[in-house]
């Protein structure tokens, strides 16, 4: 049955080879690599608004967002020259946990990691609720149901990764460029509105009015939510080995031009919304109040509601490719469970793709969908690495001291300084959103190291050279234990099989019934049937068979010890036709399994009857 | 952990024999087996209040409540009178499952046992709703908390039950007589203000007065809700080996003095309700209201409710205890699996009271904690098993026809009448509440059927003398296959081990790395190590071991039994010192045994190779 509704779900499996090798072209890289950082412009404008209306309901600081968009702008400068520098330093894929485990050291780079792990999570939970709320603005009728729509939506973009979507896949193109042109008309028709006269000025305080309550911290704490717009722009450095040759100016290029759309539409999304006079609300995102004031309420608005969600979906499933990467990275450099390098059936990394979408489940449950709530931690967990790696790649630089070193250093720096500046202001001024982070960093480091050790320590326990010279044996014989319930076929067939591989063979019973005719009854039936094999009845007095079964087995087996004479024990088991049916019968062998592998050199044999009806 | 919190919660082992015989006393034996059916009085009035006042908003039908309760009573002495013959001739304990299934024959048995199954559970939920409302109705801050309240006692009690609580506790004596205390106080003192004329009449209507509306339907609509003031009369009949000698005149003594108390406790408090004229609300039950009427709101009162809902809580403990003795019965008949034979670790039947407290969770959640829902199906649940026994009975008479048969007959035909007609009644006229039960029958009797076939086919199977000859085996040798997945110490003990049990050994690795250089490496070192082990690489080219290895393993089996070799497999396996640590390591030695048990003639062992550090 489960057999059936996996295959159903998820497919049949896939070869291993059926992994081919991809190359990118820039158009095609474009659409793969950005919908994440495109899609942030869903809600980098709003993130700015509602933090300026949330501190002047009258809507007075909202010129405010000009400056701040100003400064949004130039970190984005600033980041993507540091970046452009990461890609041709690392044309291997320069992912923030390599660049800065390279040149920090590896605790840093874990630091790096683990923010990363986390800030996947966050890139699904925030995209989806984004999406869904580009989805409630349109549809009123859904309003409310935010999370269980974001939920379900997790849940699909999950099953569609666990069949095993492409990356490269190229239907993922469509919802980006259909985004793009569906903003970039909005931004010119908003324009053009404007400059002919059709749309008046509507904000209620023009740049540079001063008004009560402005303040340097309020300007940063807009900016701090601001940069959640520069979310995503890491992409293109961790995929450098995709592209077309040569692979890191084509990957440099798509960053640029990246840049400037998102400058772009960021910019033109901003001002527009400025010039609109448009206030945040629970139920309405500001892009869709823009596009409504744009287009009214007809079928273009409901395209860019639709191309909106769309591109989240897609931005969400970007998470869904780099989580499990990562995890697997950690998992190879034994930082994290193995499992997380096990790939599934389809060649997806299964456990990461599941883990994955349980923690932005977990998050979107945790902040109640609600995107604004959400935007403080994502903004932490992508800065932090962004400061990781852009310092390590000035002490890269310093390293290396190639042509024109100090000018890259400079550039680096910078980036690493705005980033790093950026992460203070958010824990300074966002404290109640931000401070799970300095929870869980600190335990995922733990956990990091804790996992470490104990490959470690296998590692060195199981190797056959080592300090502890190997002791290889050449038993003499075998004792096999035969645990018997009752005498039956399946009985028969345990005693026939312990034969053949025993030297040595003791059937035990044990009895805990008060009825000692039922237990004489046993016994004789088996040496009528069994005549040479010695029987052994073991009493207890409490209900539990484990215990005496150990403490009989212990002593069989320190006498076998004591001949040279490996020691197993059958546990004969009769197996149902159908699964379901195990639960009409006892599982005591379970039970036993559990207490006996407890002990050293014995081993654990269940004799399987199958019953044919 | 989980082994310290069980023991915390559940006490420690007890042995066996320390299940004791008990006999009980008349006075003991009343508050024992009594508190179900003297319980009932705490929600049987209000059940028919209830359906007055829903047909007649204004009140006007109160006074039918007088008339309806006349009949229970009628019904409540012929049903006392069929037990009283049912524990003379059944003094082995005559329980419905059993008197159906002797005189109707096994199938109309399993209706009486599977109804008695629902029924249990629904006392349960009926006894622990009722005693929320007893609570809720002294305390006002807990309303609106019904369901969480209930579950929490449901789960209080299971865990008593769990450890083994008796049922001839003598601390359960004590909520049973303080309630009969406190009622027939509360009735007497009610009683005594209204013959002095300190409470004047408020009934709207006197009894016998038309108003519009009234008709039979509404009256055997009261009266078939009126019926579940006489739940749990049937408890002393099953427990006639409990008591002491002479038990069947003792049992049935005790039945005639509960009957009287019930049917003094049922009249007395319909009496006060109408000339109270009290009217149900879903806030303070019928019995606070006559409480708060006849006592004020002191202590008196508050004394009252506590006592309700301690006997309420002992009604439900008595379903924890006849649940599992029927689960008990039917799993020994085959008719239930088989674990609701095995004993806990404290004697109590674990399965059977688990069950029992999931059942009443999921009813008491699906009905919302409301006992007026509840009741309709639990008086289905409680007559059915009624009218089946006591027709049994008719039946058993005539089978037997000895002294005075034919008048005994009469009084169970009488019985099984009255019962049978309550049944049709709840049928016809409470068809939205009681339809589940059409459900939940032929789905238990087509389980328990489906069970016993399949018990009986597994025995059939197994037994050594039979139709079919047994074939035993005489094996010349024994092939071992040990499963290699890398070369270390595991490996080198799991060969040796393999060594001392098989004749024929050879090593097998299945590969699917696409480095052919480690696949060589693997060979290497193992060829090295065990120069005169058999090494066999299977490539496979899906990510599964278990194909390749199972066709594999079939090859080797075949030729085995061509030379009369036994087939053993052996699957390596180090255990990480604790236990979490499991979760690191993968665990494909679960999952190929899963596969490989479909295999007839084959036996999987697992060589434990334990860590130290």
């Amino acid at each position: 049955m489960w057999r059936y509704l996996k295959r159903l779900v998820i497919g049949k499996p896939l070869k291993t080879l059926d992994e081919g090798g991809q190359s990118l072209s820039r158009f095609k890289a474009l659409a793969l690599l950005s919908s994440d950082a495109l899609s942030s412009v869903a809600y980098g404008t709003e993130q700015i608004t509602t933090v300026l209306l949330a501190v002047a309901a009258s809507g007075a600081a909202m010129w405010f967002q000009i400056p701040v968009a100003a400064l949004v702008l130039v970190l984005l400068a600033a980041i993507t020259l540091s970046y452009r520098m990461i890609i041709h330093a690392y044309p291997g894929g320069g992912g923030a946990y390599k660049v800065a485990s390279t040149n920090w050291g590896q605790h840093t780079g874990l630091v790096a990691g683990g923010s990363l792990l986390v800030d996947y999570m966050l890139t699904v939970a925030v995209s989806v609720t984004a999406g869904t709320q580009a989805i409630t603005s349109a549809i009123p009728a859904l309003r409310g149901h935010v999370v269980p729509i974001a939920v379900i939506i997790v849940v699909l973009i999950m099953c569609l990764n666990l069949r095993g979507i492409r990356e490269s896949a190229a239907f993922l193109t469509v919802p980006v460029y259909f985004f793009v042109v569906m903003i970039a008309i909005m931004i010119i028709v908003g324009l053009y509105n404007i400059l002919t006269g059709h749309v008046e000025f509507q904000a209620p305080l023009a740049v540079g009015q001063s008004f009560g309550g402005m303040s340097v911290i309020l300007f940063l704490r807009a900016f701090s939510s601001g940069s959640s717009s520069l979310t995503g722009v890491e992409a293109i450095s961790n995929a450098v080995p995709n592209f077309k040759e040569p692979k890191p100016r084509n990957a440099a290029a798509t960053l640029s031009i990246m840049a400037l759309i998102l400058a772009f539409f960021f910019a033109g999304i901003t001002f527009l919304s400025y010039w609109y006079g448009i206030r945040p609300n629970h139920d309405v995102t500001v892009l869709a109040q823009i596009g409504i004031q744009t287009f009214g309420h007809g079928a273009f608005f409901y395209l860019l509601q639709l191309a909106t969600a769309m591109i989240l979906a897609v931005a969400a499933n970007t998470g869904f490719s780099a989580f499990p990467m990562l995890a697997y990275n950690l998992a190879k450099d034994k930082f994290m469970p193995h499992m997380y390098m096990d790939k599934g059936d389809r060649l997806g990394y299964s456990n990461g793709i599941v883990s994955l979408a349980i923690g932005a489940i977990v998050l979107i449950a945790i902040f109640d969908g609600q995107t604004d709530k959400l935007i403080p931690l994502y903004a932490v967990g992508v800065f932090v690495p962004f400061t990781l790696s852009q310092s390590g790649m000035v002490k890269h630089w310093y390293r290396e001291r190639g042509s024109y070193w100090i000018g890259k250093s400079m550039i680096n720096a910078l980036g690493a300084f705005i980033s790093g500046a950026l992460v203070i202001i958010l824990f300074a001024l966002r404290f109640d959103n931000v401070w799970p982070y300095l929870i869980i960093m600190p335990a995922l480091i733990y956990m990091f190291l804790k996992i470490k050790g104990h490959y470690q320590k296998v590692a060195r326990q199981l190797r056959l050279v080592s300090q502890e010279p190997i002791v290889r044996r050449e038993y003499a014989g075998s004792t096999v234990i035969v645990l018997v319930s009752n005498v039956t076929r399946v009985t028969a067939g345990a005693i026939d099989y312990a034969r053949s591989i025993g030297d040595y063979v003791v059937a035990m019973h044990v009895s805990f019934d008060t009825d000692p005719n039922k237990e004489h009854r046993t016994a004789k039936e088996f040496k009528s049937e069994f005549p040479d094999v010695r029987y052994v009845d073991i009493h207890s007095s409490y209900r539990s068979i484990a215990a005496p079964t150990l403490r009989f087995v212990d002593v069989i087996a320190k006498n076998s010890k004591e001949r040279n004479y490996s020691t197993t024990i059958i546990i004969p088991q009769f197996t149902p036709k159908k699964g379901w049916q195990n639960i009409l019968h006892n599982q005591t062998s379970l039970r036993l399994r559990t207490v006996l592998n407890t002990r050293d050199d014995l081993t654990i044999s269940t004799y399987y009857y199958h019953l044919k009806e």
